[in-house]
């Protein structure tokens, strides 16, 4: 194969699964060539990604080693995906009865979701977590994201144990908003005692179902490593759980204009901290 | 940029976000160049990823035409990946009480839930659907893969209709195995009428679900292309709906011996049919 060829098929092979290591023989056994020409063709994707910001190559060197893509984005590809999404959100068109938002469109989108899941991968990834885990259900499109962007295993909270998920550890939890008491299940074979795990989900008010699965996560030992929500009510200021990410901030609703901005977080690798 | 350079520049656009239009204008933003260069470098972009089985590019001239990467599968590959998942889910460690089989490792691995959900995008493709279904839970990560690699909107369909969506159609189905009366839900707002839609999720024992779902779609005149699940139990062989694609068939548990086989389907194209 061709040099040109060579690259083309590369890239093809490491963009199509992120997060996911290949061996050099992985590649060779599709392009052929020697393992130093192999080597050069990654150095000059890894290099030309790198300068216009288009994902990062990893290479782990020794056994279990290989190469990476990483869908890694910059810091002014997120702040303008924030600033669209904030816009896209804000039109009055999405005012539904009861003043809520209607944001299925944007969470149940292809492009969205794998755009807000590069976003939460990016602030997560430094912590190195093992598994992305959500509630059911809106938030599920997005958490897929979060996880293919990271290449962890997912893992859905259901509402209540379902007997085909075999034995669960099962918890009540108080929901913040409507002071409901609720309950949350996972099985327990879905997740190691101890791992570290990051918890994803749309929306937050009280912070009542983040506060759950901060309490379910213990009964597994799980080292927590972030929270993030696509966008979280300015009202209450104190939330259920202190550290989380929120990408917006919902100020409220009057007269029917929407007020909805980005929350002042800092860039990936500052901490995640709580969203202003 | 140099020719190798635009080449990987191409690639890691074109295959980053499968199903979306570029135009010559996006590339040429990015890697400079005239249009004719860049339509000689997408070209042999095309013959490789072709030629390799890697992928298909597709180009609309015209008004709203574009360059579009379809993350379509050779048939050998898909059999080649149907058959791992049969092995995958055959293990007897995956039997749980009451003899149902634990999935929900590979439903909810971004790795599986791409590669299942580009099978289905294989299948479906030809009738050119504009949304993907599912009903919650457990089929909504392939669901949003099948989704991605389409480039659809995804609409999950909820158990319960709940006040910040809006307005929404409900009905009530009969779970075929439990007998129950379920009901099930989507926004009004969610599906235009009349609109080409597909249906996917993770299991089929009796087709009530599916049913329900069918039945739900003509509630919006829409028109179903297709009902794709990952597992159907071969008994009962009569199911509540006619047509679908199942990837695999459960013949049974015996002696702790898991009884999984590929479906008899044709390849894609041939026509989307009851599994055997």
């Amino acid at each position: 194969m061709k040099r040109s060829e060579r690259l083309i098929v590369l890239t093809r092979m490491l963009v199509e699964h992120p997060g996911v290591s290949h061996g050099l023989n992985d590649f060779s056994r599709v392009v052929g060539g020697a393992k130093s020409t192999l080597s050069e063709d990654l150095a000059l994707i890894r290099q030309v990604l790198d300068e216009q910001g288009l994902g990062r190559i990893q290479t782990l060197t020794g056994a279990g080693g290989g190469v990476t893509y990483i869908p890694a984005l910059e810091v002014q590809d997120i702040e303008e995906k924030i600033q669209e999404l904030c816009q896209e959100l804000s039109s009055p068109r999405r005012i539904l009865p009861g003043d809520f938002i209607y944001m299925a469109d944007i969470l149940y989108s292809p492009v969205w979701a794998w755009d807000i899941g590069r976003i939460f991968a990016e602030y997560f990834r430094p912590h190195q977590p093992e598994f992305v885990l959500t509630m059911e259900t809106k938030g599920i499109p997005l958490a897929t994201m979060t996880a293919r962007a990271l290449n962890c295993p997912l893992l859905i909270i259901r509402r209540a144990h379902h007997v085909t998920e075999g034995p669960a550890v099962s918890i009540n939890y108080i929901s913040g908003s409507s002071r409901n008491i609720d309950s949350m299940s996972l099985p327990r074979r879905a997740l190691p005692t101890g791992a570290r795990v990051v918890l994803v989900d749309d929306f937050m008010k009280a912070g009542g179902t983040a506060r759950g699965m901060l309490d379910l996560m213990q009964e597994f030992q799980a080292r927590v490593q972030g929270i993030g929500v696509v966008m979280a009510t300015a009202d209450p200021a104190e939330k259920l759980v202190e550290d989380y990410l929120s990408l917006l901030t919902l100020g409220g609703l009057e007269d029917r204009r929407v007020d909805i901005r980005p929350s002042e977080n800092g860039p990936p690798g500052s901490g995640v901290s709580k969203g202003g």
